[in-house]
C-alpha cells in the first residue's frame, strides 16, 4: 500500500468521515509492522474516542486485527467448537465451571485465556493455583487434551492478533482505552482468531465492570455480535450484573474451591444459576436442542458428576493434581486470616465490587503491574450477600493473606466497600439482558 | 516534577477538565526535554483539537512554551520596541514596508522571521532575493544594526521557544494543526520570547489564510491578545482580507520590487494603504500620538523618503546591495515570462489566493517541503485586481519562471484561480476589524 497515508486516516476520523476497508487494513498492517509511528496511531485512537467508528469500520478493524497474526481452525474436532469471553469482573470463575459442563455435553472448548490485572482476576492465575498445573501447553499437547477431554485452558500465545497487543499497549498509556468500538475490536479480534464457531459473550455491567451502565454494555454487545456475524460466527451476548462480586469467593485458590463446590452440586447460589444459564445457551447455539432441553442437559452434567469429572481430567491433562476436586485442602492455604464483622445491624446495601477487587489485590491475590507476583492462597470469602439482613457482630467476610499487615490494609478498603443501611436495597437481577439470534 | 503524570493531563483535557498551571508547565517541560513520549503528546494534542483549552490554559501554555528557551530583552534600546506578526498570506510583503516606516518614526523593530512553506511566502526568502543580503546575523551584529538603523530582520534562532518547534513538528504529522488555542500558543510563545513591548498582529482571513472565516480569526485574535496581556505586553490585532493576494506581486524579488515602489510613493493601492494603517497603529501603541497624528507621521515617512532610506540602510547593514532601492533591475530577473489574458469579457469575480500561491510554488517561487530550493526571480505580477472590468484579450497577469514547462504547469492553476463573470463581485474591505485597547 504505497499510497497509504496515515495522516489521511487521522483527518477523516477527526472529520467524522468513514475510512475505507482498504484504509483500515493498511492502518492495522502499519501498526503491526511498526511502519506507522506510535504518535500517529495515538492521535487516531484519540479521534476514535471522540467520534467513534461506524459498524462497518468496527467490523473491518476487528477482522484486520484478527488477520494480523495466526488464525486458528478446529476442523479436526468431531463436534461443535465453542468459546466464552467475559469482559472482566470480580470473583468471575465461570470458565472453570462452564467449560467442564460444556465438555460433559459434547461441546469442545479449546480456551485461550489471560492473567489478571488490576482489580479483575484472570482464569490463568486461578488455574495455576492448583498444585502442579501449567497453562503453558504446546499446541500439539493442547489439541490432544481438547480432543480427549473436550476442554483445556492455555495461556494466550504471542501470535494471536499481535495488532491488538500493540494497540492495547498504546491505548493503555494514552487514555484511549474507553472507546466501545476499540474495546469491541480488541476483544473480538482475539476471539475470532481463536476460531470457535459459537461464541458466548458475558458482558459485565456495573460498578466493578468496564461498562458502568446498561446502555454502554448493550452497545458493546451489539457491536461485538455484529463483528462476529460479519465473520460468519454465531454469537450470543449476555449482560450480567457486576454491582456485586460474582459468587462468594475472590482470590485464585478460593475461586477454584468455589468452582469445584458448584460442580459438586453443593451450592445453588446466583453463581451456579448463571453458569447453568450460560451453559444452556452454549448448548442451544451448538444445536443440542431447545432452551428447556439444554437447561436440563446442563443441570444433569452437574448432578451426574460428569462435569466435575471433566474438570479433574482437564487438571490432570494440564499436569495439575486432580485430587483437588475431592479434597479442597490440597489447594494452597493462607497463613493469616481475619473475620470482618458488622459494626451495626441492618441490610447490606452495597458491595462495591471494584473496591473489593482492589482489596483482594492488597491481600496479594492480584497484581497492579504485570511484573507483580501473586499469592495463590490470598483473597476474600464473603459470608453475606447484597441485600442480606445482618445483626451487629455477624460475620461479613473473611480475609486471607500471608501477613497481618496485608489484612490491616485490606480491612480499611473493605469497611468502605460493604455498606449497611436500614433500608432493603434494590437488587438488580444477575442477568440484565440476553442478545441472541433467538430474540 | 516527580508527581507529574502525562496520562492525567490527557485524561483531564479529554474530559473537558482544566489543567493546572503546574501541569501545563510540566507538560511543556516534558515535551522540551523529551521525557514525555510523542505518542502521549499526540493524544493530548488531538484531545485539545476536540475540546479546546480555556483562556487561562492557553495563556499558561503560551508562557510555558516561551520559557522553554531563550527570552530576549531590549532594555539597551533607547525607545519603544515593536514587533509585527502576520499569520501568513499570499503576496504579504508588509514587513518590508512597515519596518522601515516604523524605524523612520523612531520605533525599534528587531524582527525575527521565517522562511516560506507551502502556498505562503516568508520574509527571509524575500529579503534574501536581494543580491548579497544575509539574514544569518550573529546577535551582536543584529543588535548593533537595530541600534544604528532602527530595524533589522534576522532568521529565527534555534533557541527561541524550542517547545514550539517540537510541538509543531508533531502537530504537522498528526492532523492537529487546526486548533485555535494551539495556533495562538505557537505564534505568541515566539512573539513573547522575542521581547517586544508593542505587538501588532495581522490576522489574515479568507480563502488564502489559515483562518477561513471572520469568527475563527476573531477568536484567534482574542486569544493572542489575552496571552500578550497576561504577559504585560500591549497588543493590537487587525483582521485583514486574504480572499485575494495582498498587492500585485507574488514571488520573492517581485515582492521586494513592490515594497520599494510603495516606499518610493509610486503606488497608492490597497497594500500601501494597509501598511500606513499598520504603521499608524504601531506608532499609536508606542505613544507617538493619537490615531490621526500617527497616520500623518507614517505618511510623511514615505513622502519624505526617510522610510526608503531606512530600508537601504538595513539592506546595507545585512550585507545586501542597497542600490536596489534606486535601481530595481539589480534584483534577479526571470528567464521566461508569459502574459495570461482574459478569455472573455466581464468582471474579475474571484482571485483565489491559495491557488495563486500554489501556482507561484509551481513557478519556483516557493517550496513544498523544507528541503526544496527556490528561484528568487520567479513569481506572478497581477495586471488586474478583484472586481476590475476586463475585455477579452486584456492582460490578467504575467508569470515569471526559469523554464517554459513551469509556465505551462502554473498557467493551468491560474486559469482556474482567476474567475471572470458578468456580475460585479462583492468585495470585502481589506481591513475587516481592529481589536485594540482603544476599542
Amino acid at each position: 500500500m504505497s499510497d497509504f497515508h496515515m495522516t489521511e486516516c487521522i483527518r477523516k476520523t477527526k472529520a467524522h468521515l468513514p475510512l475505507s476497508p482498504a484504509e483500515i487494513k493498511a492502518l492495522v498492517q502499519g501498526v503491526t509492522d511498526e511502519s506507522v509511528p506510535d504518535y500517529q496511531t495515538a492521535a487516531w485512537l484519540m479521534a476514535v474516542c471522540f467520534n467513534g467508528l461506524t459498524d462497518e469500520e468496527t467490523a473491518q478493524l476487528t477482522m484486520s486485527m484478527r488477520d494480523s497474526g495466526q488464525v486458528m481452525h478446529w476442523d479436526m474436532l468431531p463436534g461443535p467448537v465453542a468459546d466464552k469471553h467475559s469482559t472482566g469482573g470480580v470473583g468471575d470463575k465461570t470458565t472453570l465451571i462452564l467449560a467442564p459442563i460444556a465438555a460433559a455435553c459434547g461441546i469442545f472448548m479449546p480456551k485461550m485465556s489471560g492473567r489478571g490485572l488490576g482489580h479483575t482476576g484472570g482464569t490463568i492465575d486461578k488455574l495455576e493455583s492448583i498444585p502442579g498445573l501449567t497453562t503453558a501447553l504446546d499446541p500439539a499437547e493442547f489439541l490432544a487434551l481438547v480432543q480427549r477431554v473436550g476442554c483445556a485452558v492455555s495461556m494466550q500465545t504471542g501470535n494471536l492478533a499481535p495488532a491488538d497487543k500493540k494497540l492495547y499497549a498504546l491505548r493503555d498509556v494514552t487514555e484511549t482505552v474507553n472507546s466501545i468500538p476499540l474495546i469491541c475490536a480488541s476483544i473480538m479480534s482475539k476471539k475470532l482468531a481463536t476460531g470457535a464457531d459459537h461464541i458466548l459473550l458475558d458482558v459485565k455491567v456495573g460498578s466493578g465492570a468496564f461498562m458502568k451502565n446498561d446502555a454502554d454494555a448493550a452497545e458493546l454487545a451489539r457491536l461485538m455480535r455484529a463483528a462476529a456475524k460479519a465473520d460468519g460466527r454465531q454469537c450470543t451476548a449476555i449482560l450480567t450484573d457486576m454491582d456485586r462480586p460474582l459468587g462468594r469467593c475472590i482470590g485464585n485458590a478460593l475461586e477454584v474451591q468455589e468452582a469445584i463446590r458448584v460442580l459438586r452440586g453443593e451450592t445453588d447460589n446466583a453463581l451456579g444459576q448463571l453458569c447453568i444459564a450460560l451453559a444452556a445457551e452454549l448448548l442451544r447455539m451448538s444445536g443440542k436442542g431447545d432452551a428447556d432441553t439444554c437447561r436440563k442437559l446442563a443441570k444433569q452434567a452437574v448432578s451426574s458428576g460428569s462435569a466435575l469429572q471433566k474438570l479433574a481430567q482437564m487438571i490432570e491433562g494440564q499436569h495439575g493434581d486432580p485430587r483437588v476436586t475431592d479434597d479442597l485442602s490440597l489447594l494452597p492455604q493462607a497463613k493469616c486470616s481475619r473475620v470482618l464483622r458488622a459494626e451495626r445491624a441492618g441490610c447490606i446495601a452495597s458491595m462495591h465490587s471494584e473496591e473489593i477487587g482492589r482489596a483482594s489485590v492488597l491481600l496479594g491475590a492480584g497484581r497492579m503491574t504485570k511484573a507483580d507476583s501473586i499469592d495463590p492462597a490470598a483473597g476474600i470469602v464473603l459470608a453475606a450477600e447484597l441485600g442480606d439482613a445482618v445483626s451487629t457482630g455477624d460475620p461479613l467476610l473473611t480475609m486471607y493473606a500471608a501477613t497481618e499487615q496485608q489484612l490491616d490494609e485490606a480491612e480499611q478498603k473493605l469497611r468502605a466497600a460493604v455498606v449497611i443501611t436500614d433500608e432493603q436495597p434494590e437488587k438488580s437481577p444477575l442477568i440484565h439482558k440476553i442478545f441472541s439470534d433467538r430474540t
